[in-house]
């Protein structure tokens, strides 16, 4: 504590809720914790999942305490009876629970002026393990607790992930790195690669990664795949490493070349965005079978609206015609899934919302086929300055995933566009 | 096995990857795995995530294997030396791994296939736990294994989405069933709920919970809130309770009224597309604030093309005038966010699309105030052929959040509309 050099904590995360068992929600929680442990030089050794039963929560807990140095378990703090985090804190450190009076007058005085009811159970929100501390909430009913057991601290916080998030940043980060001392020197840098497969971005790194090996492993490289996208992830094995990330960082963008779009937080959005504004340049959508999510990725991004000029999803056939202008003979010949009709959504709502560029989706997301396509037939295009450039894909998988790969695709065919970058990725870049 | 009473098999899951605890991906997979095993009437008893090291991944799941019935991990079988879940399975089950001459053969047939060189690592993939099984893997090249362990039945299943559902609904879940025996018997009923807080949920449910308390707990209610919805959760505390959970289901929902939008697998979109059929109607959408998200929702059921008109994204503000056609004067008075911006936006949509209604919403996303209104402003607006409808709001949190309230509360307004509902909810039914 407040020494110079930083311990490697190893904390593990437990989450409480049946509801994550059954998988009624996504355990967001864990990952905006890890994200945030992780960017402040600390190690995420573990997650849990339990439910509201008092035993399985007590077991899991002693198991994270036994392999951790600290541990924040989410949720189970509230005023109902399945709430019994504070019952499985205080078991697992031995001690029993005492009324915080200090926090009970605070109960009083919120339920009162809430104009509600503070049951026998919702007092219970006033409890703290014996040796602990009570976390105020600055957004909820439910305050945390803190205790310590052996050389492990225990951190119980509220599960909604505003009271969550609130409650990390201000209270749990501070304390953890307070005992964790200064700041890692592991270096770290990661690439982020669209359009092209997880497997033919490591053999496009081949070179770099026997070298690295002949080198001594002073650098890791793994890879994290999503929908489209690969993850390229340097890491140096000791502190100390950033010469050494940096030269293997270089080498990596050498070899993947224009395959990189950027780099660590970057999206696809915010480097198109970024691209736009360089260029004082807008872009208009048109959307088919994406129905929107292509518009709504673009203007994610905080400052969208100086470069989103807006979109037009033209879902049903007729209005491809009627509001985008695309031929309708064109549309009768060839239905509404084809690479012509793709290039004259992109070139129409360009030139209906005065945008630089144009950029379409059209295609078949299933999960039956159209207009004799098969499900996963997916045209894009982009309009410009320069012309319009059209794209022909095939993908597998459900309505959800086809939906989100061309996403995917149609971003990176703007930045390409826009950057002045081959359409196609060279062809060895080809998944 | 085989006798007609199910066991209540108690599976966890244990998902293997660093990248799961540092937040680069959400746990999709313990979501879609929970949902699945839960619908088939088996009871997921915890969920665990590890980095890919092998000490911490054969603690876990030996922790795992001590608590559960059944354990499935998913990840960790490919061919990089990050790999370790069968070394893992195979120490926790105490056995050795020995190489299935059968699955090498055919890895190698599959390797010269894709013209890819089959290194020592990949030919790992053929390893198999002595006493074990390979699963085959009909997606990828990654088999999945299955061994014993006293009465612990351990499952490995690739990480990739759709080679880990493929392999959990041809392998995994049959020999699961076979194992649990014949269906549970214990009932459930969930009734979806949007726009009125948790809070208020449960306050309007105060005197059904009061009177299945009297009637001896025979059916347990629970809460589940997301963005903008809450879900009631009834379930019989024993086998046979269906009369009780049909009872209890029927009084919530006089209770609740119109504010239930429908039940378990439900969704507000597939809702109103199921109106919209039954009344032969059609929508179109105009978004500001929303950028897309909104028609990116409704055309995310199958089938959303015999409802779904189309969409405009006017995130410019002069593309409101002029393509929606809104007046210039509103908004040179009033700036883009404003109730009759709302109105006109959704009235020019339903004009210009033809549209039975039309759908709109304008607001703040954040993160700065816009034409002087504070960030979380948001109005909705629903023109049809009886008039138009407007609700004015105000949100808290962040970009996202208030991005996904607004298509929460915009498809709940469409649903009121076209259902011929009040179009705000009793007032004691405001959040």
């Amino acid at each position: 504590m407040g020494v110079n050099i930083m311990r490697e904590l190893n904390v593990e995360l437990v989450a409480v809720g049946d509801e994550l068992l059954v998988g009624d929600v996504v355990n967001t929680n864990a990952v905006t914790l890890g994200r945030r442990l992780t960017a402040a030089g600390l190690r995420v050794g573990g997650v849990s999942t339990v439910g509201d039963g008092l035993d399985a929560m007590t077991d899991v807990l002693a198991q994270a305490v036994r392999r951790a140095d600290a541990v924040i378990v989410c949720g189970g703090l509230g005023p109902t009876s399945d709430d019994r985090t504070r019952e499985a804190v205080a078991a697992v450190a031995g001690v029993a629970l005492r009324r915080d009076p200090a926090v009970e007058e605070w109960l009083r005085a919120r339920y009162t002026g809430m104009n509600r009811t503070l049951t026998a159970l919702g007092l219970q929100q006033a409890d703290v393990p014996e040796g602990g501390r009570s976390l105020p909430n600055a957004n909820g009913s439910a305050p945390g607790v803190c205790v310590e057991t052996g050389d492990v601290v225990v951190y119980a916080i509220p599960g909604p992930p505003h009271e969550m998030i609130a409650m990390t940043e201000q209270q749990v980060l501070p304390d953890l790195l307070r005992r964790a001392g200064s700041p890692p020197a592991r270096a770290r840098r990661q690439l982020l690669t669209a359009s092209v497969g997880e497997g033919v971005v490591a053999a496009m790194l081949e070179p770099l990664e026997k070298q690295l090996s002949t080198a001594g492993g002073a650098v890791e490289v793994a890879y994290l795949a999503t929908a489209g996208q690969t993850r390229v992830k340097l890491t140096a094995t000791a502190p100390g490493g950033d010469v050494a990330v940096n030269a293997a960082a270089t080498r990596a963008r050498e070899l993947l070349g224009d395959c990189v779009y950027g780099e660590a937080d970057d999206t696809l959005a915010s480097v198109v965005q970024a691209l736009l504004i360089g260029r004082d340049a807008t872009v208009a959508v048109a959307e088919s079978l994406t129905g929107g999510l292509l518009a709504g990725a673009l203007t994610e991004v905080p400052g969208a609206s100086a470069v989103v000029r807006g979109s037009v999803t033209a879902y049903a056939t007729d209005l491809k015609a009627g509001v985008l202008g695309v031929d309708t003979d064109l549309l009768a010949a060839e239905g509404a899934v084809h690479p012509q009709v793709a290039a004259r959504m992109a070139e129409g709502v360009r030139r209906m919302m005065s945008g630089t560029y144009g950029v379409a989706t059209t295609g078949v997301a299933g999960p039956d086929p159209q207009d004799g396509k098969p499900v996963g037939t997916v045209y894009i295009a982009v309009a410009g300055p320069e012309g319009t450039t059209v794209l022909s894909l095939l993908f597998s998988g459900s309505r959800a995933r086809i939906r989100e790969m061309t996403v995917v695709r149609a971003l990176d065919l703007l930045r390409r566009v826009v950057a002045g970058l081959p359409a196609e990725q060279d062809p060895a870049c080809t998944g």
